[in-house]
């Protein structure tokens, strides 16, 4: 079954306001098997909001509504509903005895916006909202289907759960979707694309592929739609497997793991400490792998050595390293990390060193010339980047880099 | 002048993806006075992006499209586009120059998918993307625009600030806009609005306010709009420094600058060198700090120091203290200063202690407890901070914070 989503609220389109409302329905959605169209967002504007509902359901027999239902004269979804579906509004005595009821608990009375509040379609089955004053309302006529909610987050969840997604279910021909998520690091996606293209060109009608580009990553997902649950999960994660195997060490995670959970189970099952010694990222690195909760189990901190006194004293890189190959070296990187496992007593130290720009380059060394080192004790990885973009992506994009061979490092222990 | 977007792309959806272009887009536009009438988001798919043409040029006369321009064969919108403006595909040689000279500087070859990328509408102006391969396109036919940006976020922001938007300007003459940006931190909205309630009600009829709150920061935009381009521009700065007299020590900047650049500014000016000790933030305050062009030249480093031990060893904080008072406490976050300008020989050094969650409080000492400390050594400032929000959450206000104190303590100096 597909469904069209129709956010109204001129917040929504001036900025103010991030929709977060469609991507939790689009989830909550496709796990019982319905797929979303579009999603459109309007303002509170009469014509709008007709030309929304008619461009909807060209695109989808069901269509979820939000916003525009409360007790404010910018509020017009529910008129507009009513014209759209040729009825008219009537008092509903159960929604104003509720919200008297609602008031009395805080000692207040409804007002007259409140009694305007509940006049409501007559062809709408009303939905119980246990956080909020507008109820839900659920149209069916002619094999069309309308959900509408409030736009407040909490509101809009609290119906989905306690009726709006039973409604949607109970009228769902049984189409059955199922995703595959592989998440890859360090190989782009053309490149990806290439080395899959066979087993992609095998694929069953019913699989699709999306290639989700991030930075320094590429996130595939695989979608079967069918209405066979069990045959189109065991397709998919046949194949599935297939695209892991063939893009080998480049997959950090199936699912929705970041890289840094990923290091965080590994340390804890391996039980190895780690910390970084960071120039250019400027402790970026650090910030990442501590944005896990616990990640005091196994990190034991950073030195940031952004100037290179912080350099020699506290990480003990040499006066002639410095001066011999610069701070952005092999040397340098490979002493910082030796620096940082004596200092800081970690079993496995990341340590980069580079040119983040826009200035501090050099014809030998460019901006985004970056060296990075990973070490324990007994091993290191030493790798250079020659990145071509701003200080920003620079930054974001080594430290993604340097957590996938940390990952790599890791694994490999 | 108004706008309608268009999102396209599968992922956007499904629930994986929260689209935060349109918002970024919304606040751009309506700086330059274009206000958006719609945002609709589609799939990748032929009908579905040619229904979603029609319906954006049926709300406005300016459609912004994004997505769906990579290499991959699920990227169809430049197809699209040149079938609705009948139009034909070329090959563009500059595209492909641009695109080999990329590659060339990190020893790789474009693929057969890149050249294909280089076929471009023959009706589109280009416009250069520096952070990516596939340019932007800009139509102009019959009194309609149109233009096409890759979906990627950071690409879609170069594109839109190195061209994109001087392009709508152009064509968008009606009216003069004049914008006054007031920067504050540490102050709530609620509190803000009430203390310049009575300036704001005597503005004139042309100048409207609004309140766009950040994290630990509220930032104030002023917008007049009208056809005297100097009275406007004269009134507003004369009304928006009234403003600034008001909240006094809460503004830290007039114009875009960020808490970051503003403490970098003042850094060089009296120069004076700067460094941080941060436990439960793990680098981040480090990490805004030299996210800064040129921050080399005050900012010395970091100690994260994650790790009691660390604390102890790196940072000279004794055993006795952290027995009689906690890892988070002001005893702590007292030495932690006095520690690393020992240790980085920093003039000023800002340190972080707290429970970032979402475990690891106690009745004493809940989650969301956190010490902060500025210092030289002549003086110093402490602050206790007592935050309800999520880890995440409470790492990105309490460096919001510990910024604005360290403006604070050098604006004293």
């Amino acid at each position: 079954m597909n469904a069209a989503i129709l956010t109204i609220g001129d917040e929504l389109l001036n900025g103010q306001t991030i929709d977060t409302n469609a991507a939790w329905m689009g989830q909550e959605l496709n796990l019982i098997g319905v797929s979303i169209t579009s999603k459109l967002s309007v303002g509170d504007d009469e014509q709008a909001i007709r030309d929304g509902l008619d461009y909807s359901f060209k695109q989808a027999s069901l269509v979820i509504v939000t916003g525009g239902l409360g007790p404010t004269k910018d509020d017009i979804t529910k008129q507009c509903l009513a014209q759209y579906f040729d009825d008219e509004l009537t008092f509903h005595q159960g929604s104003y005895d509720r919200i008297e009821a609602y008031f009395s608990r805080t000692n207040r009375q409804p007002t007259e916006a409140h009694r305007q509040q509940c006049y409501m379609p007559s062809k709408a089955e009303l939905i119980e909202n246990q956080r909020g004053t507008a109820p839900g309302m659920w149209f069916a006529e002619d094999g069309k289907f309308l959900l509408s909610m409030p736009g407040v987050p909490s509101e809009m969840k609290g119906l989905m759960k306690n009726g709006g997604l039973s409604k949607i279910d109970a009228v769902n021909t049984q189409q059955n979707i199922y995703h595959y998520i592989i998440q890859t690091a360090g190989m782009g996606e053309t490149y990806i694309a290439e080395q899959i293209e066979e087993i992609v060109a095998s694929f069953p009608e019913f699989l699709s592929i999306a290639y989700l580009p991030g930075l320094a990553s590429v996130k595939l997902r695989l979608t079967a739609i069918g209405s066979d649950a069990v045959l189109i999960k065991n397709e998919t994660e046949a194949l599935g497997a297939k695209v892991v195997s063939i893009l080998g060490d480049a997959v950090y995670a199936l699912g929705n793991s970041t890289l840094e959970e990923v290091i965080g189970q590994i340390a804890k099952e391996k039980d190895l400490t780690l910390g970084t010694a960071e120039s250019c990222t400027g402790g970026n690195i650090s910030r990442l792998l501590t944005s896990i909760p616990g990640s005091s189990a196994y990190y034991k901190g950073s030195i940031v050595a952004y100037a290179n006194e912080v350099k020699k004293e506290e990480l003990n890189v040499s006066e002639e390293t410095l001066k011999n190959h610069g701070a952005v070296s092999e040397e340098t990187v490979t002493e910082m990390v030796n620096g940082l496992i004596e200092r800081l007593k970690v079993d496995v130290a990341v340590a980069v060193s580079g040119i983040a720009g826009p200035s501090g380059g050099t014809p030998e060394k460019p901006v985004g010339t970056i060296w990075l080192a990973i070490g324990s004790k007994d091993r290191l990885v030493t790798k250079k980047l020659q990145l071509v973009k701003n200080r920003d992506l620079n930054i974001k994009y080594t430290s993604v880099i340097a957590l996938n061979e940390l990952r790599r490092f890791l694994n490999g222990i």
